[in-house]
């Protein structure tokens, strides 16, 4: 395609988007629901032809010499396919997020004020290899009475295009547009360039993968961008945090799946703890399941298997079998540590003190901070969200995980008979 | 100035404002109100002072040939100096918005899951010429717990540097960081772009002034802009109106204070209302009070007063005693032209008829929709929102009047008992 066809192309995918989004914010909540509720039912029986289409993506991926992780990532069966028709339903299920009056009150003058709340309009998703985005995204994006406009990874492109038929069938079936969630089937990267610039159009973009793949995102973009850049999350042991507990928290939050952004990557020992025999504890049980530890001076004393961390450890984000470890004089300077190098994910306090739980949840200042829990729960899953559209480590509009409430924004109408202002 | 030293000017006065930020998150409700308090009463004591300063900044002002309008805008005296007390002291009285728990439960696995509100962090607001913006800007950032740093015209530098002191003074009186509240005394314009640099140090921008101001901010800006452009609002007269009340309310949207941004710019009239000659009384009087009415051929025929409108009249904001008007076939078109060439800021029906007022205010896609009355409520004031930090055309975060919860983001907070996840 020439820039003038891309150019095109993604103008009449917008309008017809907009005019979706449209007719989407006047459909009833039902009307939504129902549709999902076909779009699942469609997944599961086409899942055949869903199999079919990612094998020659498999294919594809194998040829060009993808990773045995990536192509897992990339991979359906029939029991992923039933996950994502079950996530679709588990979202259908959700109160209807639009038309939910945030504040009412009647003023003095008697006009009847009311904060309701409305989708956003027409939001672009720009994702990478796994195909369930597919179906979560556009079923949040459904849910929320928005128009979706889907840009998956070209790794992925039958299967998207698999599901998004289902998709699409299930609007069809249940009397609302299809249009309503459309994926983009040109791979030519400038399309994303395209989309990104059309200002009035399309309303928000919400890039889900890598921080590179964000950040250019962020610099073509003149429509407002969700973002979520690194997860370097923390877990700070505290001098009264029960030693069992600190231990199979640590283990949770690193090795349960050390890929994701909500994995910890840092532990900070309070000095009690660590001379106590805890860090030498918790690095052993690590250091068992194969996780390399970065210590600082003292760590490295007190644990001799630990290598040396440097400036550089603070800052990373390893998705690794690998942790950064320091021992720190307290409360203060663990939430000073965080503060610093942290990426306002997710962090954890293992205490069974109540001012320092109090002291820490108030003055870290990321998206998500637990007691007594580990660093894996910050998903919108777990918080009950249903699927999440991603998780936010901005602080405007939505923080955290996101779930269909965060599609949407509000409009202020005001009931009156013919008051005047003075 | 040279560059370098601007570059560490804005520097330390982000860091102070970054130090002064956190501090502020930890106050207690009572302290900042408090604070406001002691804020309102150092206005009008030293109201004689602001009074002088003001005097060499309409004196600079006149010297430089500014309007009368700006020198009105410019001017304080005891009176408006006493509704700038008035308006710090509405804000001091309102609900603390720092720790709301917007939603809670306990999740299935027993983690206690919260949403709780807190301040944006450092705030960055840059307005024109009107010097109470400085204490409506200050008291809404002090009340939400942030850090404000104000860069307002430099044709009010020493109105603006006087109320800042009694308000540094205030915070300073009730135990507060007074560099919670900081103004750029640098008149180059480089710093604003440098400031809007620093991401990662300022939280927020928010820009209130002309159109030019807003877009440089935005094209400058590496950090959240949130943004008001144009206020193209529209009355749409339904062929129910009630004649009187359609009169008063176009009259009073378009007449009683034409040069804000909530003032009407275009009528809209239904064919019956039109012929039944409702256009032609909306017109004759509009003309009595000096508005120049431009029209479609329509209103041309049944207002020979009217100049003819052209496709630019549609989408402009006069601010000026000028309506453009034009008959429609129904609520349909109205609806079609409010979102086509409105700004998606204020709309209004007049309508007896419930079904066209449910359509009007579910289809127009603007942040105030309203329903018999005057389109100049929409403001913060009006709202019960106290003083307004500004009005927000866009859609995230914070749509319409912003008061002080609209400069909040929340965070996540769990409380556990060992949790891990499986």
């Amino acid at each position: 395609m020439r820039g003038m066809e891309i150019k095109t192309y993604c103008r009449e995918l917008a309008d017809r988007a907009q005019v979706a989004g449209r007719a989407m914010a006047r459909t009833a909540g039902v009307a939504r629901a129902a549709a999902l509720r076909e779009v699942a039912q469609r997944l599961q029986e086409d899942s055949a032809a869903i199999i079919a289409a990612n094998a020659k993506d498999l294919q594809t991926g194998r040829d060009a010499g993808l990773s045995a992780a990536m192509l897992d990532r990339l991979k359906l069966d029939e029991k992923r396919i039933g996950s994502m028709a079950d996530s679709v339903r588990q979202i259908a299920d959700q109160p209807d997020p639009v038309g939910e009056v945030i504040h009412g009150c009647i003023r003095p003058n008697g006009l009847r004020l009311q904060k309701v709340r409305v989708p956003i309009g027409v939001v672009l998703i720009i994702y990478e290899s796994r195909p369930n985005v597919t179906s979560d995204a556009a079923a949040l994006c459904v849910k929320s009475g928005n128009a979706a406009i889907l840009r998956g990874g070209k790794e992925a492109a039958h299967s998207n295009a698999a599901i998004a038929a289902c998709v699409r069938g299930g609007l069809q079936d249940a009397g609302l547009n299809p249009d309503a969630v459309q994926v983009v089937e040109v791979a030519d990267r400038a399309v994303v360039g395209e989309l990104l610039k059309l200002e009035g159009k399309i309303d928000l973009a919400i890039p889900r993968g890598g921080e590179s793949l964000i950040r250019a995102v962020v610099e073509q973009a003149h429509i407002p961008v969700i973002k979520h850049y690194a997860g370097n999350c923390h877990v700070y042991v505290d001098s009264w945090a029960d030693d069992e507990m600190a231990l199979n928290i640590c283990v949770n939050a690193k090795t349960q799946r050390p890929g994701v952004c909500n994995a910890a990557e840092t532990f900070l020992f309070h000095r009690d703890a660590a001379q106590r025999g805890l860090l030498r504890r918790v690095c052993d049980e690590l250091a068992k399941r194969k996780v390399e530890v970065r210590g600082d001076a003292e760590t490295c004393r007190l644990f001799p298997g630990a290598k040396p961390a440097t400036e550089q450890d603070w800052v990373t984000e390893y998705l690794d079998l690998i942790v950064a470890v320091k021992v720190v004089g307290g409360v203060d300077e663990a939430i000073e540590h965080v503060n610093r190098y942290g990426s306002k994910h997710t962090d954890a306090i293992v205490t069974r003190d109540f001012a320092a739980a109090e002291r820490f949840t108030a003055e870290v200042d990321s998206a998500n901070v637990f007691v007594n829990c580990s660093t894996r729960f910050s998903d919108g899953g777990e918080y009950g969200l249903g699927a999440e559209i991603g998780i936010s480590t901005d602080k405007l509009h939505a923080r955290g995980p996101m779930g269909a409430a965060d599609l949407t924004t509000y409009k202020w109408v005001a009931y009156g008979n013919g008051q005047l202002r003075s």
